[in-house]
């Protein structure tokens, strides 16, 4: 197997993205409102109790602008697990009050690139298992894009020999280090799953650590010859009890 | 001809994706809801029964994420015969709460790059016909996704010689049979039938398979320089007997 | 004038591609549904009354998956002729259960690459006639699609020379002829009427054939590098002593 | 200033695309409906009126195929008026039976490519003026357009020097005007104002021209290698005492 | 840190287009409409007196032609603070007679090109402040576009060396600026935040400026080479005092 194929896999990872359909949801009566938020409130907790037993993690943002207004990120250990989540939130009140606007299936990678050699199992090594299977953080901002290795011309990411894209990486992975504490990333690969090869979740207190982080790397080579980028996503912590105050009329 | 473009061809293709709509599937009472799921049921009971007879063969998943939350695989012998069967699902109560969301027509296909000289007519071949009308498994996750050979300046498939593009199927090819055992993969041409020049379909018991084939290929150079792709979907096994859980509120 | 530019045109076409509204059709009463399958009949025999005095043809067929569900195919002396037929359907009853899904504005056209030296006017030729003015075929599949000549880089179709396309055409038109009697196939130009250069429809008794056409022809250099095709579609005939079955619930 | 950004610039141009919603139409008593064609018929006598004064000029146009029912082209001296025409139309009862498909916005623009030396102020000569300020013909067809001049790799429009632009555009002119009296063409610039760089609108009697004029271009160097386009409309003229019959049930 | 990455950012902004359903509006009655002006003129004034306080600018424009009806531009100190807004936005009566079309989220930027050496925090500096916390001018027209620096192939902006990008950066600024006190320009970055990495937006009394300088601009190497542009706005400046007329039917 080509060694850069080898990576390491956590948990899958459902991002879901939600546009409110204000309009309908102001027919609504407002004890009708009030028995729809609980009920997705007690979704949220049920995911909250699976999550406390370290069997996944999820996350909910409010996103700036006319692509979505919510986005549920979801992590599981199963590809199953997602589907039933999915399917529960749908059959949910809430749910018909939503227009479903972009989602995103993967799972969180660990890429060979940076590995060090070694006779330990990854998979046991619990910087790695932490990295596999995250808590995501309560930070006040998020940011999701999908991306792609370029496959052009002469800038073909899958045909540079295994050296070179790991001298590439490994400059890249230092524009991210030298955020480490502003800027937590997760990346997630979605080949075979979706249709760009990763998604990148970030998460900061500071919204703008954001656009100074992916713009430092777009003068990095990996970014600037073989980097492909989707859409971007920026939202802002929606907490369990704003929720009330979100849908409130 | 050019030898290339001599295929086997077997039975006739149609990928069928479909979101449910669930808000006006709440609006329905149960006792209706049950009926048709009754009516969906008997319909596919009578494609089981049509393939009984060697006749086809389908499948039925259910699609993580917002592309859809159906696919219905569907083999026959004759492009009337998905007609056929296309109309009759439309026609019943179900399709009402459905909305199509992707299609994708084409026939199950062998190439002749990795085929042996022979006097033997290899529709006559069981192995061959076991490849051309083959049973769909049982297994627990599918991927779909529809693909081109690129033509573009100098990474140009369908300009390079024969005795080139055999070699390359060769190793691309030996890739795809290390996964023996754990993936079964169904190749179907649409040259002419639809927008993409082929659908491959990935079926696994482990869904992880499908990331770790499609990444591992697309280091090889087939994939690498001239393979373009189309949207993926993955998703899990519906077993005829979940199908009234999946749509129970 | 540039040579090439030089071609024969003859009647405008109209493809007509529709879903149908199934939800919708399925609330109406019978016997409204079946006085608007008989205006669509008698618009069809309209149809063919007119184009028995050599006025033009039509087609209709059913198309396999989801882009549409019928393609109208007319053909008339002129541009309003068309929009004329266009507007009588869409006031028609029928038109009411159906979706516009793409339509496709040409002309039937001879290029001027295979036309011999002649003194003779071409429009007086009986045989160029038949081509121009063509009856459509009563075969049971038809396949259509959309193409340009690649104007990019090196591949730059309208900067060879006259004579490289002029070979390069003859070469191509050869594959086309070995299918005579299998397929039968209208070029209708679309240069100033629609987003593609040529609409391309094909007629078979057997599917397969336009599968093995299109894909031979993909090797051959005026496809491989100059080729850019839109999408595929592929019905089956659709008589009109059908109709009621087709849309009887 | 670079020499070429020097344009004259006329009337602004605003082309107003729209589908009938034929269904709902029909579901209106004929009393209403006829109301509704007077007002519209009234709101063009309007426009008619200003434009007698040389204040603009406007054409309607009843589009072939699926993409628009309707063309709506107007010209008027300042962007104001084009926005207050538009609530106007919106504002009015058959603007709710209509769909909009497309728009366009620009200014008649002649290029100084072919502008010769004077000290004269051009917008003071007459054979200019009728150009920026032109009385649309109420020709029988008319083709609309939008296009870009191609800024790729070594086919890149603004990267040539003037003079050899210079001379490009004046073997493109020679095409365009041996077609004079056959076709009418009006260049609107839609830099800044629209998403292409320039609209063509083209008016003849004979629709064939359109597309040997613009497939002869093709082959001219400008086209070939420097010109991106856009969709093509083609449509039959619509004169105001003939709306009654048009939407005629 | 790659020296252009060094940008200095000032408040966020939302660009917000919104087409009006008229149709739902003109069923309305008319105390009900005159209600939902009000409260949005409310709105509206609630947005300046916050800003009066030197806490961000707005702006509305009407947009032409059917990409739009209305932009509606906010800058605030946070990303929270624009999520409020467009949640206050959604919550009102008139949103509901709304439909999202477009959206753009950034932060105003100025770039390191062009910043002169100092000892000095440019955040300090009353000009840099006044640019980066700009209050919107009351002009009668807007143009606003997004745009990217080209990574294709030779054109790949994000290889040139600093120096290089420097000098093109200069000359590019240098059009800018021959149109000071015509055309008001505000730069936004979006990397990290939307799919486009800047946002334009210009304000000018007279409209045919912006055609002037973004086409004179497309002859600079900045743009010709290495511009990539997205869809164009252009819009007449709309007064809370006109809104009624606006919306009177």
């Amino acid at each position: 197997m080509n060694e850069a194929a080898k990576t390491l896999d956590g948990w899958y990872v459902l991002h879901d993205f939600r546009k409110i359909d204000w309009s309908s949801w102001k027919a609504v009566p407002q004890s009708e409102r009030d028995g729809m938020i609980e009920e997705f409130t007690s979704l949220l907790n049920q995911w909250s109790d699976t999550e406390a037993n370290g069997k996944g993690s999820h996350a909910l943002y409010s996103i700036v602008g006319q692509k979505a207004d919510l986005m549920i990120m979801l992590l599981r250990p199963t590809m199953e697990e997602l589907n039933h989540i999915e399917l529960a939130f749908d059959k949910s009140g809430l749910a018909d009050y939503t227009l479903p606007t972009y989602s995103y299936v993967s799972v969180v990678e660990l890429s060979n690139y940076l590995a060090k050699e070694s006779d330990e199992d990854p998979y046991e090594n619990p910087y790695v298992r932490s990295r596999l299977y995250p808590e995501l953080p309560k930070w006040k901002h998020v940011c999701f894009y999908p991306m792609d290795k370029r496959r052009e011309g002469n800038d073909n990411w899958y045909m540079l020999p295994m050296d070179e894209r790991k001298d590439l990486m490994r400059s890249h992975g230092m524009i991210g280090r030298s955020y480490a504490g502003k800027v937590k990333q997760i990346i997630s690969g979605s080949v075979g799953f979706d249709d760009w090869e990763w998604g990148v979740t970030l998460f900061s207190d500071d919204v703008l650590q954001f656009k100074k982080l992916v713009y430092e790397m777009r003068f990095d080579e990996v970014s600037a010859r073989y980097g492909e980028f989707g859409s971007f996503y920026v939202g802002n912590l929606l907490e369990t009890d704003a929720l009330s105050k979100y849908f409130h009329l």
